[in-house]
């Protein structure tokens, strides 16, 4: 750990303030610049980097180690990843599921063709969720596997609810049925419906003169939504909403549930609370940013994906005290 | 997948029957031969492969990819595998925590001079557990890490039950405090002592005539076994003993509580409910000698651990099925 791993970050968002939070808890790192398309002098926030334009990236090529890119995953991603790793090792946290394979061909070709490394969808689903269903398929071939989400904040279906008429403002939380987790938990392998699987909550602050019984009704029947779901809605003051709704909690559980003998069932489960999801995700980035930089210093090149690397490249520790100490 | 990975036991206890009963859920391995000590004319049971005398071991280094040593760790493995690394790739489940490191030098050192590979102290714990903590670790620096154990059959505390005057046959669980993994998982980071972590519960067959209260007080006073926790003791019949508690569960929790920001707390859990512990680690062994044989193609040599080797590997899934799949 003598020279501090360099970082930048590109957008500054939710995501990259998470970034930026969690290189202040990493040692072992230096945040040299935050990148941005804005006009660096309307930034008025207190950070502990310089503001950039995104314009002079050019110049940074040799005081960046790791280049961590926090844009979004439907415009911003597919055309940063690509052309950054042109000229530094990076990492995303793409989350277009589908999309994956079609953006690993691009970053791995654009790496390559440059010599250079970006580490792609990390995060936590994708990402350690991922990894954690890679591994309980791994270790129990025969068995199933179940993702539940929540307790999060969904920014689809909130933006839902407060579109109803009568909707002053408003949030909506994804909560995992936990009966359905019980079950599971306990070795059980049911096939679960839709409205099994999660439940959905709702604080709603009200206009003026509005009425709670429609309101609530054309919130619980909304198709695709809110209809395959078992909805309760909560009437709240606009105080309340500010005071205990502000957060963005999210979080979840990845169960393998399996068989190794006729009547032995074995049961992995991999669950995270998280009291902020944009903050949790930039430390996962940061995290694989450290791989990242440890990859491309072995040699390696191209995209790569959570799958791809070694967990103790994560930690700040060398091999021998990660073995002395955590085996 | 074309040609299956050739794997042989070298041990054929609880452990060694786990590995095997994995093998046969894989479809990409074939069990070659399981090796023993003990003379194979003894052997009666019904086995999916040859059973062959440790001493022809010689014969078989170019019918086997990896041998899977599944002996104990007091000791045999600190001599099988740094013997047996010299003529094969292996895996082991060696888990005396603090001996670790002199067991990856010593088959570091034979695997590098012969040109071969050997992963060590593989299975839950160490293993996946050991995973977890540095993965929680890396991706939350500020925080405190928990490890319960349980619920789950302790031989060395069965053992103590059954040496107790009045007792004719028992069985000990070790149970994880579950208020104290709930205020955990809730983000609370407390100092627990040795009681409030675990609880011990005893199924006891008495002798004829011994009574109850004497053993009772015998057991849970037992000094540094029973005595440091909270222990229950139930009286049952051997019938009963035989019929509810001959399986080997056991399982745990690993947390990791940590904050990104003065107030967001971030929870990250993994979590085993296992139903036979034995083949639960054979199954983990057997993913492990997948990484291996992989590993050892790819011109790896030398000791690995479950730190050093990227989780796709486990799988018998292509990178490109993958990332398809499973991001």
């Amino acid at each position: 750990m003598s020279q501090p791993i360099r970082v930048a970050i590109l957008g500054y968002g939710n995501l990259g303030r998470g970034v930026e939070a969690a290189i202040q808890k990493n040692k072992d790192m230096e945040l040299v610049a935050i990148f941005s398309r804005r006009d660096p002098s309307s930034f008025t926030q207190q950070v502990s980097a310089p503001f950039v334009h995104v314009s002079e990236l050019d110049a940074y090529q040799d005081k960046v180690d790791v280049l961590v890119l926090c844009g979004g995953s439907a415009t911003d991603l597919p055309e940063q990843t690509p052309q950054y790793v042109q000229q530094f090792v990076v990492v995303d946290s793409f989350d277009t599921h589908a999309k994956v394979p079609e953006h690993f061909a691009a970053v791995d070709a654009a790496a390559k063709a440059n010599n250079s490394l970006g580490v792609i969808a990390t995060g936590w689903d994708p990402g350690l969720f991922s990894l954690n269903r890679v591994l309980g398929e791994s270790v129990l071939p025969q068995g199933d596997t179940y993702t539940f989400w929540g307790k999060g904040l969904s920014q689809g279906h909130s933006d839902a609810v407060r579109r109803v008429p009568g909707v002053a403002a408003g949030v909506q939380y994804t909560l995992p049925n936990e009966a359905s987790v019980e079950q599971v938990r306990q070795g059980e392998r049911p096939e679960l419906s839709t409205r099994e699987k999660h439940v959905r909550e709702c604080y709603v602050v009200l206009e003026e003169g509005a009425d709670e019984a429609t309101v609530r009704e054309a919130i619980v029947t909304m198709p695709h939504y809110f209809e395959p779901f078992d909805t309760t809605v909560h009437f709240i003051s606009q105080e309340e909403l500010e005071r205990e709704h502000s957060a963005m909690p999210h979080g979840g559980v990845v169960l393998r549930s399996g068989e190794t003998e006729e009547n032995n069932k074995q049961v992995v489960e991999f669950g995270l609370r998280l009291g902020s999801n944009p903050e949790f995700t930039g430390s996962v980035l940061v995290a694989y940013a450290r791989a990242a930089h440890r990859l491309f210093q072995a040699g390696e090149r191209g995209a790569k994906t959570v799958f791809d690397i070694p967990i103790g490249l994560l930690s700040p520790y060398s091999p021998e005290e990660l073995r002395a100490g955590q085996l």
